[in-house]
């Protein structure tokens, strides 16, 4: 792809527990969510390639380090990056950064396997080779990613 | 049905929100479960009827009134009961006790219509017929219920 | 409040479920972040009504009818507005609407209480009066919603 | 605490994805029970480490890996072990088996740092000390466990 991808979500009500942060199981939600906004600013629509190319984009493992908590209502930035590009899997890594103040909430990373709908392992069809590519690691976010592992 | 169905379940901590208290969508997810058990207890295994026979019991309408909150790892009492069953819909009520206490936290109904897995009603199969009846309205619960509408 | 106001969301993997469409519970979440949109419109920030005000807005019932499914990155519009403002309650309803072919999806309505944060029912603070007032009914999906009950 | 401890669940239909497997974010939430029973079974009720002695056990960090997909309606056994016990964090391990076939479908890793209401770092008071104890790694589950990091 061309360089980590920015995306913007908020904190829904529905998302916090009752410590008061966002419960720990939905940053892999906005992780989806950043990878899925990341793949369609490059041009694939991931809905696409489900429907039409019967490829999908499993989750072979992932895993998160939290630093600060994300609260109700607060704007999170979620910058998505591909880190490995292979034709039968690919990882990518996401940071996820308190949009007002800019201060890093949590890294993490998924590891993923491309199956057909019957959950058979394939390679990733010919026409979306050009746009499943390792970015660059770059600036201060990858810096921040790098340290965090 | 034979009457109504009791299901115990505890709630999880991802169901709490900040206010302390279960979020008000995941007693729909409660109902739910209500739904199956009762099913089940009955001698219908709700996956069978989807993959089985392309029968889903899809929600048409739904409703909840709250009268106290549930709160984290209290075990909760849904009971469940079919108050019309027809070939083409059918519709169910609901009441959520704490099992502790035996207060009544909530009431509500769902509505459904029998749906092939492309979307489009049809009639419930003729071999879960004899299984979708009403329920006799009885005992002190259907009262809270009858009184809830 | 100032007439209906629209919110867009887009339909996340994660809300999906096996039958292919939007779990049911998950329009309650749409209807939450339909009303604090709607109430950000207005001047008021919710946030802020819980922690500096003490002031929560409990959902004391509600009630959703499904017209057509909504799927899976689909982009929803959901319409909101005030239909009963009190001191003590308040009355909201919704439609969602495919934002793409302009289709309605749902109406439901929620019911809502004012409490503190222990759950104590108390009136509405004075400085958000203003801001709770009925909206009127108009236009194209104010009939739709109604035609909906 | 007392070797690895065993908590049944059945998977939700909520908790199902149009890929007509369990979405991967809900293992955390299916690894969270399993704590919560481990530490039960124990004689660690943790509602009231929150509540009676304002000890949070917050995720630090937290990994998984998924071998075999989940089904709606499946029968899991959620096996939790402590792999790491000090004042001031804990990390468990688990791993999820389809309990009619015995299949392992996923393992994983929680990080934890105990903290106060106002998520400040705090030691683990001293009555629960005896509780936090490393479990010795052992049979097969244990080897399965080791294998897959």
């Amino acid at each position: 792809m061309n360089g980590p991808f920015d995306t913007l979500i908020r904190v829904r009500y529905s998302e916090t527990d009752q410590m008061g942060f966002v419960y720990h199981s939905n940053y892999f939600v906005y992780f989806e969510i950043g990878r899925t906004e990341y793949l369609r600013n490059a041009g694939v629509e991931y809905k696409r390639m489900e429907t039409e190319d019967d490829c999908m984009i499993v989750v072979g493992s992932a895993s998160i380090r939290h630093i600060r908590p994300a609260r109700y209502d607060d704007v999170l930035r979620i910058r998505t990056r591909t880190t490995e590009a292979n034709r039968r899997t690919t990882r990518l890594s996401y940071e996820i950064f308190n949009d007002a103040s800019g201060e890093l909430l949590a890294t993490g990373e998924t590891y993923h396997v491309f199956c057909d709908r019957l959950g058979r392992r394939k390679s990733l069809p010919e026409k979306y080779r050009e746009f499943f590519k390792a970015d660059e690691p770059q600036g201060e976010g990858a810096a921040a990613h790098r340290k965090s592992k």
